[in-house]
């Protein structure tokens, strides 16, 4: 898939998507979410890739939905139209239907790299929901996150109303949804919405150097059982739920050659080389949950 | 309904509840909580009222169940024996064995307007943990927080133990329910309690100015849904269950005449004029879930 | 039973568990995880112990898992070779397949007192896992606390994929997890990981004024109501959940010698002295859950 609407880098193990559609403020399209979702799907077949990192070309982040052209978008006229039932409700269940920054966090919650959203200026509406899957959130000086829906007369989407209360907690959730201000990034920062705040040209090395680390460091099969395990236990009933996950994960991978790299390497004083690969050796037991379906 | 124990009150779109026994420090009587019950049916009822302030006459916020006549007051002795089954245990599962705070809770869940608790004093027990269901909390410098339940031998209610770990963090909710002590109104801003500490005479106009902006920017029915929304998706297991909703509010919403409202005001650099309301604009498909039963 | 690798202590009400293997930097062995789960038990079951304490001897809280003798123990070898079944994956739901300090994690989450973390050195992988199933973590100047699985290749455990991300969001535990590094004390505390730092000499006595509090302040049966009751409560999907049980507590508790003392004694502005005990007075409906099994 040759992309039109982001730019997608791989170096050095660290693969850099960039929106791009920087006339539009990087707003988003419908051809700018298959994209997105295409780059997701590649970062995770890619062993070479050990951590991705989200950011905008040009001033903006995203300015969230295009709607430049002065009608609502959210939802294509045709599409629309072929949704609605004779009653003049809607096939809501229906693929069709799906809200398009819901596709993107569905996709980032099941992704198996750690993604970092370095936020180097305004992220707006489905630019600011969609950094709510991702794992860590920088933002520059210059960046502001605007949950904007409620002075537009929409809803939030991307599955926030999920994310964001788990985040920064519901009454800083509920508080930024009612204002729909632009929030900034100080504010962000001590609402803990993001984990710092960078001069502009320090923003993507702040990035890359958190990614270096996970890349030169850590093993790829527990960074990724480590990113599902965290995210799943995050709406877990009761800890048994994650008691069966950490037996099984202690089990099989305990006896794994990277393991026994790791304790070799850490008693040896040396950095641990682990052979292991997401694509090839990733344990039976994974997954060890079945995906609700949309309806 | 003539109200006996609480002020009510609207002004410009936004609804005063004073609970208004100050004698008594606005301890909380069977009667003051069917009228709370009563004004928030209102609130919700009313177009004309887009936010509701919750605050004390007199010095205190409430100081909890009124325990003035030195007996435990918590269930009334003829309810309680009526509940009492021959072998000693209780009908717990009876609708006259619910706890008061609770209703009072689970009514504010439900509630359609944002809800600010302007804490101008002391806050215990019930007096406290009413105000956990609402979306934000300022406070006096003269107030304090106390879920002093331990200290009383009794424990804690209206759903606290579902609202106080997910607004401050368990280790935090626990270390106070403990304590038993009352919070000071700093310490409570530090774990994330209460949104800002005021003057005394500059808490009401704090929480009137929230109120105002929301008032004035942002679309009734966005409201609504975003604070279902967002409390709702608080308890789901998978953000799948917030895909769902999300994607029937981009649809239904999208086309709205409020929608397009909101984005021509935006491109045209002028205030939204919303004209959809929550007594008959709402959404066909709210409310997308069903309420538990008590048992 | 008489422990080998902990000490065990109560004094004026206060139970203290001292991880000790100092030689070892009390790292795990199954020895340890039996007493552990052991001294659980004895502090539920006496009544003359109002709150615990847990912290290690010696310069370290726990090194983790005992990898000192160079190969993996995760599992011991006999017993995961009895585990493989013959197309070479595990028998992952039998007991014997159980991770040791999710049967500690779990042992902790139904523990009905108060159970707080003294941690005065270096806390690492079960070292610092178990903690966070405790209600209030204090660290020592000294103290660093790793999540280092993912620089081992194994897979974090004791439940902490559920228990950290609700403790200091979701954010900072894959941040952590991610970057496997030893978070000093002060940055811990920042993120609510642990609720204060202190002297070494002052460590232990900061942990003792808290149980004190609790053990001369405090009713016994309204303390382990509230530590179920809040434990419980954070896994709750919908806050009728938490409002069944409310009801149930306030009219059962609120006919008790407890609460009638507890009443008389503020009116009287006098100390309660609370007759009622965990092990004879707990209301009928408890438990009120049914606990899930491993499977």
């Amino acid at each position: 898939m040759d992309y039109r609407t982001i730019g997608y880098a791989v170096e050095a193990g660290i693969a850099t998507v960039t929106l791009s559609r920087p006339e539009k403020l990087n707003a988003f399209s419908y051809a700018m979410i298959d994209e997105v979702l295409d780059a997701l799907d590649r970062i995770d077949a890619d062993d070479d890739v050990r951590a991705a990192i989200f950011t905008g070309a040009g001033r903006a982040f995203s300015a969230g939905t295009d709607i430049s052209d002065g009608t609502a978008v959210f939802t294509r006229d045709d599409e629309r139209d072929a949704l609605r039932n004779p009653d003049g409700s809607f096939a809501y269940g229906a693929e069709a239907a799906r809200d398009g920054g819901g596709l993107i966090a569905l996709r980032l919650f099941r992704c198996l790299k750690p993604v970092i959203a370095a936020i180097n200026g305004p992220a707006v509406g489905i630019g600011a929901t969609i950094t709510l899957a991702m794992d860590i959130r920088l933002a520059s000086e210059e960046a502001g996150i605007g949950f904007v829906f409620a002075r537009r007369g929409i809803v939030p989407e991307a599955a926030s109303a999920y994310f964001l209360p788990r985040i920064v907690g519901i009454s800083q959730a509920l508080d930024w949804c009612y204002s729909g201000k632009l929030v900034p990034a100080g504010e962000a920062r001590a609402a803990g919405l993001v984990k710092a705040v960078h001069a502009p040209d320090e923003l993507l090395p702040a990035a890359r150097a958190i990614a270096r680390e996970i890349a030169d460091r850590t093993a790829p099969v527990a960074i990724a059982l480590i990113r599902q395990m965290l995210w799943r236990g995050l709406g877990y009933d009761h800890p048994m739920e994650a008691h069966r996950v950490d037996s099984r994960g202690i089990l099989a991978r305990g006896c794994s050659a990277d393991v026994a790299e790791g304790v070799a390497a850490f008693l040896e004083k040396r950095p641990a080389r682990f052979a292991d690969r997401v694509s090839t050796d990733m344990p039976d037991f994974f997954p060890w949950w079945s995906e609700p379906s949309y309806r």
